[in-house]
């Protein structure tokens, strides 16, 4: 395991470096894998991302300018925010076993790569970033732009329990290059599309309440996915839309895939675990979110859902 | 105008001092009110807080502790988060021709008490007040909490525009004294009011679109407060909604105050002057954020709004 120090020492020795980033990928890697890119150029290295195919419309400009050509062949091979080989996209698979350098921050990290520096502390891969690109130079704002990108997502903008010091501290750093960090929070934390405004409004409205109003189910049925033509990426944030209800502790978003076929995510705080709940439904995950899923008519879904919460639950008030 | 180590050296000469927050208190005012308060207590001085009759919830516990016993005499008086002497609650007014240090941060500050130290630059005024209570010894964890409330609220959590370096070096040293920042995140930022919750609905539910698709008009009538029961602080965040919007760059919200009486808070990027346009109706307010008060049924309050905007817009279209 190398610390940032010796990271950047072993990265001033690469030239011709292809950087992998992770599938269904994330601010975190695409902001990382472009940082680094810029990184390494500035040092007069040459320096290509892989194409990531399932590139999101919001991480585009951060990614796109740094895009390997066609024929690039690289001699090293970088992964950042990548915890495990299966999380390669499919056009990463050749390079699977010949990376050189692994940089990661989850506690699953499984140990690839023929060097690696993985800190689990880290809220954001960025975070890591940042400490071996101040290694291997000034910060400029071309590298501070996208290592904003991946700690604000991975963070929720500082909001979620991840956030450190050392996060902080990483943004003043990276706001004093002279940033658009505005125009980042507008795009990933201030704009909400009209399609996923409508199915808020319409789950928030549907929501009914149980267990002294300590339980919300919210349900996002086939027919109001049709009737708002909402897509997938519409409907990616709402099992946490409960969550934030006053007094709710277990948020259930029931989520129907197929006719009758309901998929539960639970999310809850300390007084009931989510694992077991869902584990007696035939599903799993951990204390604090869970899922699983249920083929049955509405409320016979949701009746069961309430009956495994009240089997967890000793104080559950029908 | 002094600076923070002046503002130290003044402060390390008083004894029984009183501190006075703002109307309407939010957690800037509050959480500046308590740190300053504990810092003092910390050099073993006699500090106290003047009771704010509109005390929020949320504020409760930082300020409550140190709040003023009846009889309490200050010697010296300091405001905190005070523009102007007309925001003090009708309580602080005796003491409004006697303030001996006025700390804040807004550019409006009308130059009142003995001493001051303004800084226009400062996202909160929780960020001047970190300067001066670490020149007057290291923040421990009760002076870092309360600062931590007044930071992140005036910031939406580090979100919005107003966020620079220095905010963000603040809450670095602000966490690593180990504060709980999870549970004024948790309540400040992640919960909502069910009630809050059904207007949201409700509202985002009859959302209505002009000016291709970039003109959005909420609307809260009289009915749908009574129907909802909700109180003046359910509604408090309302006028924000419509600027999320993907595409909408003029968030117009009306709320009805009495019978066909609205109030329009509008919200707009760079192609709209709001308050050029809310001048028109006979309001005011700055370019990105204004308001009026227009006398109509809502049809034609609304036709009157959308002429307004469509006379300061050269590009809009019907």
């Amino acid at each position: 395991m190398l610390n940032a120090a010796e990271t950047a020492a072993l990265l001033r020795q690469f030239d011709q470096v292809l950087i992998l980033t992770h599938v269904r990928p994330d601010g975190d890697t695409m902001g990382c894998a472009a940082a680094l890119c810029a990184g390494l150029r500035r040092l007069g290295k040459c320096a290509y991302l892989l194409p990531n195919p399932e590139l999101t419309k919001n991480c585009t400009p951060y990614f796109r300018p740094y895009e390997a050509p066609a024929g690039f062949t690289p001699d090293k091979v970088v992964a950042v925010d990548i915890a495990t080989l299966g999380l390669l996209p499919d056009n990463a698979r050749p390079y699977a076993g010949r990376i050189d350098l692994a940089i990661d921050h989850h506690p699953s990290f499984e140990g690839f790569g023929q060097a690696c520096l993985v800190r689990p502390a880290a809220a954001a891969c960025g975070e890591i970033l940042y400490d071996v690109l101040a290694a291997l130079g000034p910060i400029t704002p071309e590298i501070a732009l996208p290592l904003y990108v991946a700690i604000s997502t991975d963070t929720g903008c500082f909001a979620y329990a991840n956030t450190t010091a050392h996060t902080h501290a990483v943004a003043a750093a990276l706001l004093s290059t002279g940033i658009d960090y505005q125009g980042v929070n507008k795009v990933f934390f201030r704009t909400k599309s009209r399609k996923q405004m409508q199915l808020e409004a319409a789950i928030l409205g549907g929501c009914t309440f149980y267990d002294r109003e300590r339980v919300a189910v919210l349900s996002v049925p086939l027919s109001l996915m049709e009737q708002v033509q909402a897509s997938e990426s519409d409907a990616e944030d709402l099992s946490s839309l409960g969550a934030l209800i006053e007094g709710v502790d277990c948020a259930v978003t029931m989520r129907e895939l197929s006719p009758d076929v309901w998929k539960f995510s639970v999310r809850t705080g300390s007084r009931v675990d989510a694992s077991r709940v869902c584990q007696l439904l035939g599903g799993g995950g951990h204390a604090a979110a869970a899922g699983c899923t249920v083929e049955a008519p509405w409320a016979d879904a949701r009746d069961q859902m309430l009956a495994a919460i009240a089997q967890v639950v000793p104080d559950f008030c029908r």
